[in-house]
């Protein structure tokens, strides 16, 4: 079968196409169309049974909600506002009732937090948990993933290497609740929160030149911007913003936060000149430097002054 | 678990909210937005392999066009004109690139015929082939479910039940070139084509009072429509247009024609002041008047005089 990458690569070079109102097709966090209130944002994210979560380690309140705020957060990394979702789900037959409640009311909880009505979509039989939800957003002012020029500093928010570290403690069999200070990245994997607001602030008030949402990892998502942008870029390994419990449960913690995956935090870049403006919003938001972007092409790590290529390692999910 | 029709009403009721732009939600063939070209039109649906098709049975080129296409049927119910598509495609590991460039092909035809642009999607492994599109339209004018008045005719496009039947054969292991006699069963239920054209048009010469397209069969659509239109309708099993193939394959063509599935024809009301208007379709589309609203709520179907409830049979999939 193709990878993944190369799948979407096909499918992106049979389906280019011109339309009036197409502003932005496939290949960023969202499409954008010319909308009534400047542009509408659309994206769509699939969570399958056994591939992206296990159905036992996985509260299904707590699925419902992610579920939806994943593809908030693609409409956060392009400084949206979500205002519809579409849900397709795929039941199997012996699915308890209390299942379904329990999802349809963490996807609700995750609707009413961000705003969002649940405008339509499907429901099928199936033999795994299939979940596929459509988010429609919109903004005056979008941020893509190619504005990025070479000495643009570049940020991060929150902790990344949460997720991916609380999936190897789920993995483990760990749960929330066993041991609290592994409760915040068996969360972080859960339970992630989009960050609609400062995505908001970032694209509204014209900060950030380039931004994404951390799905695959910093590693994989920089990549992104670097190649859409046509720039490179360095990352300091000191600068890495890592979580005391990311610390205490992997010896590996830079690793698992360049690595790691669905962190679904914000990865930006910022120019010089808007470094000020960045500076009001670091008292509301966790955000932190960790590198800048270069003109040679390419990701590099720079560890104690030693620059070394940044690879992605890949992450793996259930 | 809870039945589909369950499912949905817990989903519509636990989800009803306002929205200054939001016109129509849940509950119609789409959902109804504001947007640039004065309606914005969504609609979502799930196929999942052995419950909507089975991988054997289905050409990928004739499922490619077939997933894009019963979207489209809802958007061409609702009387627009449909404008982009997002793809989320689950892959078992195991799936041939052949089979993956063959339902990409067809994807990409139905889409080019029908001058819809895929704007975004995810793809992700999955034990079962799963395929979730979104469909955006437009309209200027829409025609919903609810708009039926007792008196006014009832019509259809095409000959339903083929579709049905199609799948019958498909079942006893019959295939496109077997016996030419079928083909047009056969086609009728792997490659059905939306029927754009005349959705458009009677709607946007607002021609019909309710529309829906035909995904569960005559009885249960209809039903629908009476539902939500709060009335009635008597169906004529004498006027009802059954094919040639479905009158040779299938002694109970009738039977078939109104409880048989994914015909993707449109069922629609005429008010008694539009049949003229409608009269000018008729050299151009296949419609058949095949019943009329009435005030007593319920659906009848009239034999030889004799009136009896017509009560919806269910349809299988696989």
């Amino acid at each position: 079968m193709l990878k993944e990458g190369e799948l979407i690569s096909r499918i992106r070079a049979a389906f280019c196409g011109e339309d009036p109102d197409l502003v932005l097709g496939i290949g960023d966090d969202t499409a954008v169309v010319r909308g009534i209130h400047g542009f509408t944002l659309y994206t769509k994210d699939l969570l399958i049974e056994d591939v992206h979560f296990l159905r036992r380690a996985h509260p299904p309140r707590l699925l419902g909600k992610k579920s939806l705020n994943v593809n908030l957060s693609d409409i956060a990394a392009m400084g949206g506002i979500p205002r519809y979702a579409l849900l397709g789900l795929g039941c199997p037959q012996e699915l308890e009732t209390n299942w379904l409640e329990d999802f349809l009311g963490g996807f609700r909880e995750a609707a009413a937090a961000a705003s969002v009505l649940l405008i339509g979509g499907d429901v099928a039989r199936a033999e795994k948990i299939a979940v596929s939800v459509t988010a429609v957003g919109e903004a005056e002012r979008y941020v893509t993933r190619s504005g990025a020029r070479p000495g643009d500093g570049l940020y991060v928010s929150g902790t990344p290497g949460d997720s991916g570290q609380g999936l190897e403690l789920l993995k483990k069999g760990l749960q929330p609740g066993d041991d609290p200070g592994a409760d915040p990245l068996l969360l972080a994997h859960l339970d992630p929160a989009p960050r609609l607001a400062l995505g908001r602030e970032l694209g509204k008030r014209a900060i950030a030149s380039a931004m994404i949402d951390l799905s695959d990892g910093p590693a994989v998502d920089l990549g992104h911007i670097c190649e859409e942008s046509g720039c490179g870029a360095v990352v300091e390994s000191r600068l890495l913003p890592l979580s005391k419990a990311l610390r205490r449960f992997q010896a590996e913690a830079v690793h698992m936060a360049l690595h790691g995956g669905e962190d679904y935090e914000l990865l930006f870049t910022v120019p010089p000149d808007n470094e000020k403006k960045l500076d009001s919003l670091r008292r509301t938001f966790p955000i932190t430097r960790i590198g800048r972007m270069v003109k040679e092409p390419g990701i590099f790590l720079e560890d104690d002054g030693v620059r070394s290529p940044l690879t992605p390692a890949g992450f793996s999910h259930f």
